[in-house]
């Protein structure tokens, strides 16, 4: 399965960190989130569910923070990939990220019934942390800015 | 039903915005959350699912985004029907509020199994704008730190 005829770096994440309700490929009850680079963005790209709504008609913010939550630790775990000189499918293990901090601004309402678009500027603050700043566009309409700042997955969570 | 012994200021919202993915009432696939007063602080107790996971052990950070973000929306709505007189249950339909913003810091990684009980202080920084400052346990853990600037829902969201 490629995204925009791309393989996403959600698709070389380690089985064991593989489970993310957000961007795990193999927990199925989840939203199975993709990201993968357009020239030297980052793209992710979801159609939410008919029950992620807020006030019908609009989509749910904890649904927005989400994507916006997994778009920027895969940003940056392509980012860190590609600073290390390699590429989703190259088959390396990507490194996995995991988020310090989520900001998100809503800017007008989400509508729904449309596949949401967040697109990321990756910025390394420090080897092991990188900021991933997003855009949200439902068609042609940027209606959420995020940021994330994802750090290296910490060794007391690996198993 | 009722949540450490209190009606939920969910429970009274109009049936129109009661859609919610993650705080509404008649919303059967989403999380239902409901949000009380705890002397002059707010309270949302969540135990999540077993799919909620980031990396496994520990919760997803994008299902902890939206019990802060809902606690947000809740507790503005409790604080704002208190300061026009009113208390869930009394009849009156209480205010709607949307999420502006939203901040999450993880503190430390969230552990699974357990149930979430996000602790909220309000602020009113305009008559339409509150901001919700909110701690979330697990156990006596505080793990993550959150911040909403909920709106009075603007008239173009509603019907």
């Amino acid at each position: 399965m490629t995204l925009n005829g791309k393989r996403a770096i959600q698709d070389d994440y380690a089985d064991d960190y593989a489970w993310c309700y957000g961007c795990g490929r193999l927990n199925e009850a989840g939203l199975q989130l993709r990201t993968v680079w357009e020239g030297e963005q980052t793209v992710t790209i979801y159609t939410p569910r008919k029950e992620h709504t807020a006030i019908p008609g609009f989509v749910y913010g904890g649904l927005i923070a989400s994507i916006i939550d997994c778009h920027g630790t895969g940003s940056a775990a392509l980012a860190l990939h590609r600073k290390n000189g390699h590429e989703p499918g190259d088959g390396v293990e990507p490194p996995r990220f995991v988020t310090a901090s989520l900001h998100v601004d809503f800017i007008k309402p989400t509508p729904q019934d449309i596949p949401l678009k967040a697109v990321g500027t990756v910025e390394e603050i420090h080897p092991k942390k990188w900021k991933v700043h997003t855009e949200l566009y439902a068609g042609e309409e940027c209606c959420v800015k995020g940021e994330v700042v994802a750090a290296l997955m910490p060794k007391t969570m690996m198993k």
